[in-house]
C-alpha cells in the first residue's frame, strides 16, 4: 500500500502583494515564481522528493524523506532570500488525493490564503523513518506518442501546445476523479502522476479515456520506491521500455 | 493594427538529451527548465518583452524591442551557461497566431526539433525601430472571479487547480481558434493573452464561452502599447478597474 | 581620453538586516549575495556593461550604455524579487577612480549606508549617446603566469589561493594609487582593471611592482571600446597574444 | 579536538574552456561562477555545511554532514545543469589546513586541473556518523570595527574596499601560517575562518597582527558545533556579544 507524504506550499497573501501598492512588473513576478520553484525543487530533490509548480503561488511537493524540521529550515531560507514568505502543510494518506486534501485543510484551518496576518504556517507530520517502506510511492511518467513527429515538427508551436494542453487537462481531471491520483505537466510532452496502487488495466483505462476525450495518444511507465526520485526514475526506465516495445503501459512494481 | 513580433524558442534536441546516456534526474531537468525560463524572461523583459514558458522545451516570447543581434547575444549567453543550446526564430504578423506560425515554419524548415545536427538556428527579422508604433501590441490579462474565496480557501489545492486548468484549457483553445490570440497561464488564476485588435464584445464572447464550456468565470483587462510590458501594465490596471467596478471586460485602448 | 561611467551599487541598510531580529543563516546570505550579483551582472551585461562583486553589499558596475531610466528599472526589479533594496549612484570621470569617488560622494550625501530611512537612492547622470565614443573605456585583463603549473597542481588549494590573493591585494592597491585604476579579482587567477589611458610602460611598472612586492608574476592584455564588453573582449584577445608570444604586456588600443 | 571535513571543489579544465574556441563573454563567466557557487552553498548548506567561493574555479566546502554519496549526487546534478563538470575531493584532519592539503593532494594525484581527460574525480572519505561529535568544528567570524562609520560612509567605495582587502589578505595569510586555519572573505567587512582548537590569546594575536601589519581593526566571535552552520551561528552570536561589550574576542566553546 502506498504512503504518500505531500506538502502543500502556499505563498502567503501573494495575490494582494502582486498588486500592492500597484501592479508589479509581470516579468519580475514570472522570474520570482520560477526561481522560487527551482529552489523548492532542489531543496526537496536533495532529499529525494519531487516538487511540482502547479499554480506557482500554490505548489505541491512529494516530500517523503523531508522532516518537519527540514520544512522549517526551508521556510526560514525562503524568508531570508525572497520578498515573500510561505506556509507549508504536510500530510500523508493512502492516496495522493487524500493526503493533499488533508494538507490543504490544515492550511485552510489556519486562515485564508489572502489573510494578511496568516504567515509562515507550518502544520502536519512527516512519516517517521521507521515507518517508511520501499513501496511508499508510485510514480507514473506519461508522454505523448511521437509528439515531435506528429506535432512539434508539423504544427505551429501554439497549435502543438493546444494538443498537449488538452491532453493534460483531460488526463489530470480523469486521474483525479477515477483514481485519486495527482498528475502534473512537467514540460515538453511529459506528465508525471503521483498514484496509489493501480494495475495496468487502470493505466490503460486512463490512456483510453484521453484518446477518446481529446484524441491525444499517451503511453506510460510506472515505478515504485521509498522516495519520489527512486519511483520516478523507475518510471522513466519503464517508459523507455514502452518506447522500445511499443507498449502503452509498462509497470515496474 | 497590431504588429506583434514573436520569437519561437526551442531547446535543440532536448528530448533525446534528457534520456542520454540514460534518463536524467527529474529534479535537475525541472530546475534547468525553470531557470532557463527565468533567464529568458529577464533578457526579453529588459527590453520590454514578455516570455511565456509554454512547454519549457519550446517557449514563446513577445519580443518587440529585441533585435536579431540581441537574439544572437542571448543564444551565445545560453550556450555559455547551460548544457544545452537553443534555436530562435523571429517573425511578425498582424495577428499573434499568424506571426508564430511563420516563426515555427522557419524553424521547421531548418530541420527537426530532434535533429542532432540542427543547432542554434537563428532566423527571421525584427521590426525596425522606424516602423514601431504605440499600437503594436495588445495584451489581455484575465483572472478568475473570486478564485481565493470560491476555490483556494474551499477545495483541496488539486481540485482548485483542476478548475483553473479547465478554464485555461478552454480559453486558450477558443482564443486561438476564434481570435488568432495566444493565451498563456502565468500562475495563480492569471492568464495573459497576446491579441490582435478585438473589441469588448469579442472578449465578452470568450468569457461567455469559458463559462458555458467549463463553468469558470473570468474577467479581463486589456491594454495597448509599443512594448509588451507597456501593454501588459495597462492591462493590469484595466483589470484592477474590473475589480473595482465589477465589470467583466475593461479595455484601455 | 577615457570617459568611464561607474555605478556604485549599495544594498540599503544591509548589515543591520543580516542580524535582525537575530543573525540570519550564513548560507542564505551567501546565496542571496551571489545571486543578486549574478542578476546585476546580467542586467548591466545586457547593455554591454561589467559588474564586479567587490564586497557584495557594495558593488561596482562599469555602466556605459545604461541610462538612468535603466537604473530605475533595475532598482524596481530588485525590490520586486529580493528581501532587500538597493541604492544606485552613477558618475563619470576621466579616471575610473575619479568617477567612483563622485558616485560614492553622491550616495554619502544622501545618508549613511546604515540609515534605516535612506532607501533606493538614485542619483547621478549617464553619458548621453551623442557624447559616447569608441575610446570611452580601457579594460586591462591580468592573469598569473602559469598559475596551474606553479600553484594549482602543486600546492594545497588554500596555499595557491594565498599567492593569488597576495598578488591581487598588491596590484589593486598599487593600480589605484599610482594610476587611478580600479582592479577586481574575477576568479581563477584573473584580475580585470578599469583604467584611464595608460601606456605599456605603466602596465609593465605595475607588473614589476607586484613581482617585487609579493613575488607573483602577472601579464596583461589591454583593450579599448565604447562599452565594457568590447574593451574587455579586446583585452582578452590581447592576453591570448601575450600567451602566444610570452610578452608581459599587450595593448590593443 | 576538531575534526574538520573539507571538500576541495574544482571545475574540470575550466581555464581552457573559458577561452575555447575563443574567449567567452566575461559577464557569462561571472554569472556562471556565482550561480554555481550559490548552488553549492545551498547543497552543502542543506546538510549544515558551509561553502566558500575562494577562486570560483576552485572552491572549498566545510562538508561535515555530507556523505560521499551526497557528493556524487552533487556532481551529477551539476553535470545535468551546467556546461562544465566538477571534481570533488574530500578529506578530514585535525586542522583545517591539514585536511585541505590531503584533499588537494588526492585531486592532484588524479591529474592536472587542466587535463582534458581528467573529469569528475570523486575521492576521499566522509566522517561516519558514529564518529561525529559536537566539537568537530570551530568557526570564527571576524568583522572590521565600525567599518561603516570609518570607511563606507567616508571614503570612496574602492578606497574602503582597499582597507577591507588589505585586512583580509593579512589575516588569511597569518591565520594559515600561524594557526593552520582557513579564512574566507564573505562580503561586507566579514571574514569567516575555519579553525582548529585555538584559545582567546591566539585570536587576539591574529587581530593584533593585522592591526600592526595593515592598520585594520578586527574583532571576532568563535563558535563550536557538530556542523558548520551550528558552529557558525554560535560564532555570529559571540560576535554580537563583542559588539555589545566592546571585546575583541569572544569564545563560545
Amino acid at each position: 500500500m502506498t504512503n504518500t507524504q505531500l506538502t502543500h506550499v502556499q505563498i502567503d497573501n501573494y495575490g494582494p502583494w502582486t498588486v500592492t501598492p500597484e501592479p508589479r512588473r509581470e516579468v519580475d513576478l514570472q522570474t520570482l515564481q520560477s526561481r522560487l520553484y527551482a529552489d523548492l525543487a532542489q531543496f526537496f530533490g536533495n532529499r529525494g522528493g519531487y516538487t511540482f509548480f502547479t499554480r506557482f503561488d500554490n505548489m505541491i511537493a512529494v516530500s517523503n524523506g523531508s522532516s518537519m524540521e527540514d520544512h522549517a529550515t526551508l521556510q526560514e531560507s525562503i524568508r531570508n532570500r525572497y520578498p515573500v514568505t510561505m506556509s507549508l502543510s504536510v500530510a500523508t494518506g493512502q492516496t495522493p488525493a487524500g493526503a493533499l486534501a488533508t494538507a490543504t485543510e490544515q492550511l485552510q484551518d489556519a486562515g485564508s490564503a489572502q489573510d494578511k496576518s496568516r504567515r509562515e504556517i507550518l502544520r502536519g507530520r512527516h512519516i517517521d523513518d521507521e515507518f517508511r517502506t520501499d513501496e511508499d510511492l508510485r510514480i507514473a511518467h506519461f508522454d505523448v506518442n511521437d509528439a515531435t513527429g506528429k506535432y512539434t515538427d508539423q504544427l505551429s508551436e501554439f497549435d502543438t501546445f493546444i494538443r498537449i494542453e488538452q491532453g493534460y487537462a483531460s488526463l489530470m481531471k480523469y486521474m483525479r476523479q477515477a483514481y485519486d491520483s495527482l498528475s502534473f505537466f512537467v514540460g515538453g510532452d511529459n506528465i508525471i502522476a503521483v498514484c496509489p496502487e493501480m494495475d495496468a488495466a487502470a493505466y490503460q483505462d486512463a490512456i483510453d479515456h484521453v484518446r477518446a476525450d481529446v484524441g491525444v495518444e499517451l503511453k506510460v511507465g510506472v515505478g515504485e520506491g521509498r522516495r519520489a526520485d527512486e519511483a520516478g526514475m523507475a518510471a522513466k526506465h519503464a517508459l523507455e521500455e514502452c518506447r522500445a516495445t511499443g507498449a502503452d503501459v509498462e509497470l515496474d512494481c
